[in-house]
């Protein structure tokens, strides 16, 4: 449930990384045991054995403590905005572009290493959908003024379907000619079925 | 580049099980090193100690023997008719009806053992890319009179990505409420996503 030893050692109590590193371990272990949701920065800095401010200091908010600890390069809440920019009839286009704007970006790679701890270990992944449904996808979908909660979670969750398997296919399995398109033909193929998704006819 | 010590171990020479794991190890060290074209039932035969005659006895065909070395529980190529039963205009339907009948099967957890396995190595990845192209891509594409190369391999990657992304999302994130949808309603939602990246407009 924690980060490797090597995270833990070579530096002494009181130095700032040791600190730093003692909350992310903390926030690692309460985290995975209690959820995005039910995580109190005061109970981590509880259990990292300092004062919340101090938490607050080094992290901001609980989210970017959550993203620190989960090694996540990019607060995905802040491009919800360059997604909703267009309105619904947009909103497929733009959210393949905005995913392409970080994977094919420096930070993908850090991404892609999420995806696969994800699929490595199921409270990683557990986690991560809490807290991109919670913080992402209702916001956004309530944005875009879709706000039945059954037919919001269905779309959500198709949505997640292609957009991970294309990062699956493109930027960890990097099957061709997917991995080398263009942003443009990505988007082109991948558009229509998020925009479809999102809202459009999806049966039942 | 093999199984664990476990398989190699416990089984004296001259034993069935011993003869069939020295040629399982064989032939993972030999498509991992070689693809799957470029490797022959007779090299794997030779590296393992055994005659030719001895794997065929065991495995049958290469391709069987490549599905087992990778622990791969249905032969994909036996799927292809099912698939294509219905001609190119139900092909995207027909695809996710039968992906679904294995993975919502006894054999789906060993399938989404395999997927696992991928994401984790990426020479595994890539023998199973070429195994499912040449295997399974180019033969049904060219059943449902699909010739065009380029376009045939932009097609079927992006089908890779909706359907590895919906075992992904459904079998190995478990992502509600995808985990526990009815195949009905599987079918209709990613059907004509499949259906579009199969016969539709894809872009450019």
């Amino acid at each position: 449930m924690t980060t490797g030893v090597a995270g833990r050692t070579g530096r002494r109590p009181g130095d700032p990384a040791h600190t730093r590193r003692a909350i992310l371990d903390a926030a690692i272990d309460a985290f995975a045991e209690n959820g995005f949701g039910r995580t109190s920065i005061r109970k981590v800095a509880a259990t990292a054995g300092v004062d919340p401010a101090l938490v607050h200091h080094y992290f901001g908010t609980k989210d970017r403590l959550f993203l620190a600890a989960l090694d996540v390069p990019v607060d995905p809440a802040e491009l919800v905005p360059m997604v909703i920019a267009g309105g619904r009839e947009e909103a497929g286009e733009r959210l393949v572009r905005t995913f392409l704007s970080v994977w094919d970006s420096p930070r993908g790679s850090a991404t892609v290493a999420v995806l696969r701890s994800a699929v490595a270990h199921p409270w990683i992944a557990r986690l991560l959908r809490e807290f991109v449904f919670t913080r992402i996808v209702l916001p956004a979908f309530a944005e875009l003024g879709l706000d039945d909660a059954a037919d919001r979670d269905r779309r959500a969750a198709l949505v997640a379907s292609q957009i991970l398997g294309l990062a699956l296919t493109r930027h960890v399995l990097r099957f061709e000619p997917l991995a080398s398109a263009s942003e443009a033909d990505v988007v082109a193929a991948v558009g229509p079925t998020l925009q479809r998704y999102i809202t459009g006819d999806i049966g039942a």
